[in-house]
């Protein structure tokens, strides 16, 4: 069985009171990260208080969970799960009373070498709870026989190979780690509480930031670990690389538009992939629409760059509960009919560029096309604002086998052929790493990793590739 | 107490294998219709099953409960009700054993006299369950004599004044009627089955033939009850008015954009809405940008006349649940920010022209104007696409009393100033009326009722309006 | 369709701070009368309050629901129904706007002529909500023309025939109504609330007033119809039998033993029972067993009589849940066993004579003369503590069709023979009365109706008795 | 904070094709054993399944939940706890998937020596979960380097103290374990499948055993580990003590009348209580009426030795939910009063002996004498089938706080005062001893714990006594 991991969003606030309340509001706020489960622990005199569910932030917290919680520091999770046992179990954030500390730990990423090291534990004795790879750092540092934290911390990371955006709380301090590579993006900031004092803040994206009334400082840097206590601030570098490997992920489809993420808008990073989408693949045509709602800010920059008006020639209904009946009697297409409605009164009779973020294994594209041409659309050319997926992730996100990426076993025309367009245009890599680099001077290639774009995974996999190899 | 009464859906389906589920899909299509309750009741050899509940229609269906209501023909209801209480009670369809035959009714609108009439049929020994104006109807027909069901709503329809899109079952046949003013959509369609048969199928919105996989005919006519049986299909047009009231709040903010209301496509005409927004209000500015979802197709038209780019300057969180966790210390503008983020990095030094459909309060466009200048504008343009809303209306919408209409009592500079836009510019009625007719040639002014702009009500209010008066 | 009916309780408080606490705590009480709904409705300041809903008293009243109910009057229902559909638009009691007053009705008992009195209604124009035959009298009610409830009732309750005690309450009144037959029990108390004050209660059963601490006066008469309002206490008869047909059932089945109905401690006239069936089927014997907790008083009874010593050789699991597995893989008498276990301990090779209230299918009885014997027992007699069920009950009971009632097709003999006791023994009608006659000098055997036991039903059945005869 | 812990039942079954639904059927019949939560572990294919939950066995296992457990052989517990929190975390059995084995163990009794045991394995490394004393035997299995399961549990078993009867299951072998005192029960039968085959049980009572037609064989033996695997039965004796310590209190309430404990009938010794109490205690007077339930047996036995009728002068509501509703105006002795209610009828003008099991704060018995002269009794004589309570409990049973006992302070004659009772007998501890020895030769008074009583713990308490010295 193949270990698929899932995308998550953290978040820890530190010194404010009303600490709980801020980081439900911050993981609402991150909702998108992930809606299978949410939790919060809280530091409250001393003590940690929890509270965590299945299900989506709203729905899990209500106003007796926050005056329960209460406390002057919180951290706090929202997971997307792809396995269906055990969800509460691996719900994070995880916590433990060491013998030393009581711990909480949420965790953004994943370690590929969590096979390996979850066997050696268990051979000394140690019992897990569930499958979450996170829960083998908890066991590290209770095997650990140092009292300081941030002792067995350094050296307890350095086992860990792979990705991994951390906020940590024990009794008497918030930890925020970002793995040395920086896979996953966390920024800290602030939100004043008056003149004099403010609190400590951090997220996985900015957005976060946004909704409480914080102001963004900085990224966390990777290998950089960060705490606050009693005593003030510290920052300590625990491992070096020379490279960086930023998901580009992130900046293609995770992350919501309203954030900055590894120091950009991505909004305009989009917008700008879709602009360099234009360039690439110009085609004469009446339309662009977008795949709402993600391939909304692509389909404004190619508008604009194109100087094709833009229009909102699919509608989405607003109101897609997570699961409902299937018709017997099969409506065709009817999986995205449910979602998305193309309108024949903008479609009929014209030439049509439809751009969407980024294109899996195709079956939703093609339905697309094809409920497009039913609407009466002349043409239907489709524009992808990134490369071809040609590699799964094995860095926190949730992607399908190799083998159902259908760019890893055909080529644009024959992606084409089968999604039923007229053409059909990828944005290309160069063209990605080229919007990249002219966002900022300061970014090259080199500091993103796009492996499932080009196959070059930044560490070892410890095997997680095998199941793909066959 | 003032007697407020809900937007609603109806829906209805004769002939089909399929009839709750379809009824079930075309609900959902028009969820945005109504979010408090849902039903459906289904004719099963000469009986009705039903099955209503408070929420979504993802929520009320069951695959369990369209087993059990099976069925070949379905009518549906979706409602919005303000009233907290007899929730349940009030969801329609309604249904009665009466004593001829068991009736379903499903009614979109309000009828203004419904306290008179209550009052006769109480007097005269009828048992009211709900609150509802609707039931009214149902106790004019248990009253009448006949067995003849067209004749008996024939005779009951004439005592009733005011706005009814209506779809009706009895144990042998459908029965579609709108209102002699035709305030309320009301379209008719058909499903192919085979080559050689069909289903028909009636609804509030064209948008929900095209989830089915249904084709739009044409509307159902004002004064017309239109019928299916065993015979065949029946028309006749019980009341003739000279002038028609289509409701113009549909085409402004009600029905979905890919729908085609009163004949034309709402998307087209909120896009022109845009386009004569640009031409009666034009002002300098770098970006245009919508209120999401609401400001979306009139930005685009504005953005398209004046030349000035569209831009997603809003960003909306796509997981804002019902009811949600408040702030104690209150974050500023938290209402509004919960749902709506500004984006500094696309609005920051910018002059913007903001974008919505309508302004009724003034409450939320001052949080958003505010917001926006906290992500850095220098000038923010506020731009309505629809007139100044002046009154309440009484055929079948939510909308708050007179006195807290903004534009009741103050001038567009007064409102420009409260919400603190440094301008603010509204569609003229005049505009209003000029999109209508250029959109469709044989659409003149008063075929539309537009009363809550001013305040020309087509019918006696029988004393609904008192409240407003003092 | 035979229209089989349920045993229900009724209360009714009238000028108590804490009516519906009180009315809560009265239901609570008389649970065993019904478990399959509960309801209340309060009179607060003029109109009525309402709850009602499926399931257990304790489940369907929180502290919210009475604190929303409040009021200074109340009248409360449990009921059993034994018809699966709309089971909360049949839950009591039932509540209507009439014109001159608001009205809420709660009732036990069984309206033998509601199918023709049902249809006039309809052919009228009355709109009925469920199938309960309550409901007609609200309609009877509502066609009056009188804005006098005590003249409106006295016309109306001539058309009914059947059983009914009523607890019914309008604007300024509660009014408690037994049918001229005294089918059902209703009996009438106060509550002390200081030195001058109390309030009035109802109920069905002298268990209600135990509980809340008030004083047990007298059985509202047959034909008597009971209310209070502002002005006092009023009675009057509004209809006049020369002999009563008082339910011999509730003494051997259905009232708690705790109660006093029609006059009689129904604790003590079980022991008589008991008594009288030891002298009438004695037996050699080492046990006395009752089945646990039907058998318990009349074994009680028969111990002391014969002298044989009363032992529990079956114990009762306490926590039998409605709802419950089955063994796929039949465990011997499973049914049973679940609920009951004889122990061998007390059995193994003894005498016995095992004890219950009444045989009905003989199914039950059967398996628990299996399971004595499994646990060792060398003799099983069997003593049943009323005679023979031989008809139906169609004055509010929930009882089998004849065809299944056992005594109606087999002699005792058959029966003894069918459940595989040694011997089979009733208590004969004779006796029955003989009991209820020593008890209390005035009361003879004309006072009580016992049809299922000598099928002498005392009102024409208008066909309800069809489907048996068959 | 003191550590009270709690009543508990376990159960196993191998080796049969219905193991879950048997484990299932088996906690039913044990549940007065623990109320609070329900599991079952299941054994299929070499994996473990597990469900646990919140609630009443009837409640925690649907039909889907015993498909999805399936298996050939199963263990189950049943929980009654006292602390509110992680009530989930805490139920029973834990699992864990060690190094070796998976493993899953359900436990009824204390581990007196937890908290010493615990805070050695944390400073080891050892991540607890739950705050139960059973994970310890987890923890010291997870750290044993052997694979050899019998071999680790004989080590780790020397390591604990106090009372433990276990059911534990691995992947290849379910084993019952019963410390060297034989505090708790622990019995062991066969269920036949067919002329050859049969599954073996183990049960913490024996009507575990009635209720799924299997036969009582013996009890596990103090210090005896029992396992079966596929090679067949395994007996060792793991630790052996002079002296036996089985705990009184079985047989004066916890266990069902109709269980075999401790080799004795349990309804029969009861009953000799009551003959003996009798004996010790004779008292002029009209009747002998128990407590519902729990004073049952001993009232029978007290009623059949004295010659003084036996009666049911307080009735049960058999309604009676977890929680309910409470009077604000206070309706007096209403705690009571909910659940038994003293009849006139039977008490009135009587000299009344009421009996009951036991007597700890006194508050509950006051109440009941109370509400038995109200109902009019002449004399109430209480009596109490075992001997004054002195002391709490640490070997798995919920007892208050020594200071709470009211018979640790008082005189019997101060306790009868404070009931209100005209005189109070206890059972003394001779007569309780005397009845214990009489019903079996073999047993003598040196084979039970009685320090409830008596004051002489036969293990070491590790401090667990402390709060209750000050």
């Amino acid at each position: 069985m193949k270990s698929w991991k899932e995308e998550c969003g953290v978040f820890g606030i530190w010194n404010h009171p009303e600490a709980a309340r801020l980081a439900c509001l911050g993981l609402y706020s991150m909702q998108h990260r992930g809606q299978e489960s949410a939790g919060i622990v809280t530091l409250k005199e001393g003590e940690h208080i929890h509270h965590k569910g299945i299900g989506l932030v709203s729905d899990v917290f209500r106003e007796a969970d926050l005056a329960r919680l209460g406390g002057q520091a919180a951290i706090g999770h929202v997971r997307y799960s792809t396995t269906g046992q055990n969800l509460l179990t691996n719900a994070q954030p995880l916590t433990a009373d060491l013998y030393h500390w009581p711990i909480a730990l949420a965790h953004n990423g994943n370690i590929v070498n969590h096979d390996m090291l979850r066997s050696d534990l268990k051979e000394r004795g140690s019992i897990f709870q569930g499958t979450n790879d996170t829960e083998i750092l908890l066991h590290l540092l209770s095997q650990h026989r140092s009292s300081d934290l941030v002792a067995a911390l350094t050296d307890s990371l350095v086992k860990l190979e792979g990705a991994y955006s951390l906020v940590i709380m024990s009794n008497d301090k918030m930890i925020a780690i970002r793995d040395p590579w920086g896979f996953r993006p966390l920024v800290i900031g602030r939100k004043k509480i008056d003149e004099t004092t403010w609190a400590r803040v951090v997220a996985s994206e900015t957005c976060a930031f946004d909704l409480i009334g914080a102001q963004f400082e900085r990224e966390i840097e990777p290998g950089e670990m960060f705490w606050v206590d009693e005593k003030g601030e510290h920052s300590k570098i625990f491992s070096h690389r020379e490279r960086r490997a930023h998901c580009i992920f992130e900046h293609i489809y995770f992350s919501r538009p309203d954030s900055i993420v590894f120091g950009e808008s991505v909004y305009a990073t989009r917008k700008q992939f879709g602009r360099q989408l234009a360039r690439e693949t110009s085609v004469e045509a009446d339309l662009v629409i977008p795949v709402p709602d993600s391939g909304l800010p692509a389909s404004i920059g190619y508008s604009q760059e194109s100087g094709i008006p833009f229009e909102l020639g699919i509608i989405k209904n607003q109101y897609v509960g997570r699961t409902f009946i299937q018709p017997t009697q099969a409506i065709r297409d009817f999986g995205v009919k449910i979602k998305l409605n193309p309108q024949t009164a903008v479609l009929k009779d014209k030439k049509v560029i439809v751009i969407d973020d980024s294109l899996v294994r195709g079956t939703t594209s093609r339905k697309i096309v094809s409920l497009i041409r039913q609407a009466g659309a002349k043409e239907v050319h489709m524009r992808i604002a990134s490369p071809p997926t040609v590699g799964p992730c094995y860095y926190g996100v949730d992607t399908p086998q190799k083998s159902q990426l259908i760019a890893s076993k055909y080529s644009v025309e024959e992606i084409g052929q089968y999604v039923g367009a007229d053409t059909l245009g990828y944005l290309s890599i160069e063209g990605l790493f080229q919007v990249m680099q002219s966002n900022s001077k300061t970014i090259t290639k080199s500091k993103y990793c796009a492996a499932c774009f080009d196959g070059k995974y930044p560490t070892d996999l410890f095997g997680l590739d095998e199941g793909d190899a066959k």
